[in-house]
């Protein structure tokens, strides 16, 4: 049996089963990080831009924009998707070196409203659309993420598998699906290697590619079955061949979606667990930046590839700089939103803390990723005195989750500058009633 | 410079330079053959079902499919992508083993007909985009055709290209679109390695894709201009690293479209020059189909890894099986539409025929691929006489080119049926009278 018939066969049966209640309430975590995640986003680049392009498919339709305003499926799907990852700050899978959110709820939630969905079945689109998809990601594997983008390239798993559970799909449509989501599926790591604006259109085409999948094989609509695991398949053309034999081994009984990463700082999430040891020294032995001589920091090798520049000119640079992240913490002691304001940018007190941050890799460290994303920083002050911290995880890390609570501090955080915290705190309480919710009519976007 | 600026600064200088009129002729044959691949695709899978799929954005805009039906830009730009693969008698360019037409002129149209262009100005968009797309294919090269496929894509930088000279975006945006294009760019071989409708999505999401790129650069999105010829670019994930600095060498002296292949069977245009063979040899010893025993083909090996299946049972496997089309040419004496009905697939002579083929890679032969398409046909008779021929080109190839006169048959074959006699020859007529035309409106689709 293919991969893809192995997921249909779970879809089919996922119709008829019912979800442990942790398994929503993870599902309803993921739903307010997708939207704490969508209203910064839906102010950066390039989201004015997209909203433009797609001029013809608003203002009509059946879904909404995260602005608000009306839709086509699709286009909701494609600008939904790129807003909730524009300000890098959606949740992730890390064993899947993937972004699931982004794609996969743009997509359930298109596919919802369109189809007039509860706000249950709305989640439990969700949850199916992250089941498959960090699975195809956790198979691809780490070659893949080599040239790659899996936010791209397995989102489309993501939002075809939400979007086949709202059009109720049955195993063989499902399996379809996937087979022709599988073919749409693009996104190069070299698109964000230079100062670019095409990294968060990778999970909005992503969105709307695996809706579109999702929306053909329900009008009957074949792909080849062995597009993943075939000869000439997906496994072999963007990674090393891997094996899909135990694609569906844990299906059904370990649910990814209740083993996820919440972002607790902005930015790239590979340069985390070193802002939070760079913090734990800060608080530990109350340094000053003017105390600080030299940072030294650890991590693993993709850490140092993807937040690569050494000397950011943008706030896209920035935020795929380790150094200035760290920095960024040391000086100011938090990295938000506001660590990417023009003034921040060329602020001399974190410019000259970055001078002073060396960045390496560990090759124990190294060797444990994609599974731990761990960094050692060792800083030495004017008075001589080496400080060193190892973090193992990252705050927002299944190890170290952000309670209920500190999710809700975030979304507040992040939502409120755009909605208005009236509007915020209503979005966030209609959210964890959701399983209730007979229609999608309390959701914002 | 990179490879997407070296592009922007042709595209800028294009604007400005007229075109040789030799070049407009053969976009106009471009226009024709596309139309003439266009109209049978129309009513192949899995067009019908697109066309339910797209409902929201039908009825409305400025474009039109190929049935006459109006509609938005993108929808309009996948659909007509599609429709015009689906058939599998669009034209090729052979060393980048690519068709470019179906996506470039389904974006070229699309975007000129919203911009309200001149007929000149749509086949100036036309050549551009397969000017740029030709060479990323030429530059991808052998290694990108084992996974890929090229007509999805390489088919972006065509859309984007001829998107772009619509909405004449200057350098810059140009070369933006074609890096935005690259990331959007996707299509597996093993799509139709099994029995499937994925082949025909790739040429219409390419369509789309290059057209939004375009609509994105035109408000100022950027790409990464790196991303063709990067450390971890198109060029390194998707193919062997290749050597990007000769391609814009010949752009602007030699017009590629100036050597397109035109199919003058229906099928898989690697099987192209076995039918020939086989037709030379069937004419020129009147051979009957009772007369023959053995039938050898020799060819290059991506014709039997594409043209595949055995024992074919599908209309889909049996356009992709060097077999049963050489079977059917010897038996029938063409590969037409006609080939592929239900009761051609269950001929006893083509299946006792079918029997009779064996096929095999010629290593010289395969030496000689993409640049040569090359056949060699041993038929051996019930009188013990053997007959061999050897066909270096195909008939429609450019070193045996179908005329003016056999493109306008090959058109009204496949047009007619559809769209009527008389609609067809008056469409005929309008595509040669195109570069007068102050606008679109004598274009059906």
């Amino acid at each position: 049996m293919h991969a893809t018939e192995v997921f249909g066969q779970f879809a089919a049966r996922y119709h008829r089963t019912e979800l442990p209640e942790t398994v929503i309430h993870h599902a309803k975590r993921a739903v307010i990080d997708w939207y704490a995640a969508l209203f910064p986003g839906l102010g950066a680049a390039p989201l004015a831009q997209l909203e433009q392009v797609l001029a013809e498919d608003l203002d009509r339709g059946s879904c909404r924009l995260g602005n608000g305003r009306m839709a086509t499926a699709r286009a909701a799907a494609l600008f939904n998707g790129s807003a909730a990852h524009a300000a890098e700050v959606d949740d992730s899978f890390r064993d899947a070196m993937y972004h699931p959110g982004a794609a996969t709820i743009a997509a359930a939630l298109a596919a919802s409203q369109q189809a007039g969905a509860r706000g249950l079945d709305f989640l439990r689109a969700v949850v199916l659309g992250y089941e498959v998809s960090t699975r195809i990601g956790v198979t691809l594997g780490r070659a893949h993420y080599r040239f790659w983008h899996n936010t791209g390239t397995v989102g489309v798993f993501g939002a075809a598998a939400a979007a086949g559970y709202a059009l109720r799909l049955d195993a063989g449509q499902f399996a379809h699906a996937l087979a022709t989501a599988a073919t749409f599926s693009a996104g190069l790591q070299q698109a964000f290697r230079m100062d670019s604006m095409s990294k968060p259109l990778h999970a909005g085409r992503a969105a709307e590619a695996g809706l579109l999948a999702a929306q053909l094989a329900h009008q009957g609509v074949t792909g080849s079955l062995d597009v993943l695991d075939g000869e000439l398949g997906l496994g072999r053309a963007v990674s090393d061949g891997p094996d899909w034999s135990d694609i569906g081994a844990t299906l059904g009984s370990d649910f990814h979606i209740t083993r996820l990463t919440f972002k607790n700082h902005v930015g790239c999430g590979h340069a985390f667990a070193a802002i939070d040891a760079a913090l734990a020294l800060r608080s530990q032995h109350a340094l000053r930046a003017d105390d600080i001589c030299s940072v030294a920091v650890a991590t693993y090798g993709p850490a140092l590839d993807i937040a690569c520049y050494t000397d950011p000119a943008t706030e896209n640079e920035a935020r795929f700089s380790l150094r200035f992240v760290v920095a960024t913490a040391l000086v100011h002691g938090s990295v938000r939103l506001s660590a990417y304001t023009p003034e921040r940018l060329a602020d001399p007190a974190v410019r000259a803390m970055l001078e002073r941050v060396q960045v390496a890799v560990d090759p124990q460290i190294d060797r444990a990723f994609p599974g731990k994303r761990s960094a050692r920083v060792e800083i030495v002050t004017r008075d001589g005195r080496c400080h060193g911290w190892f973090q193992p995880d990252r705050k927002g890390d299944p190890e170290l989750p952000l309670s209920d609570g500190e999710l809700e501090d975030k979304f507040i955080e992040l939502a409120a500058p755009v909605a208005g915290e009236g509007r915020a705190r209503q979005l966030l309480s209609n959210i964890w009633e959701l399983e209730r919710a007979g229609c999608l009519a309390g959701l914002a976007a």
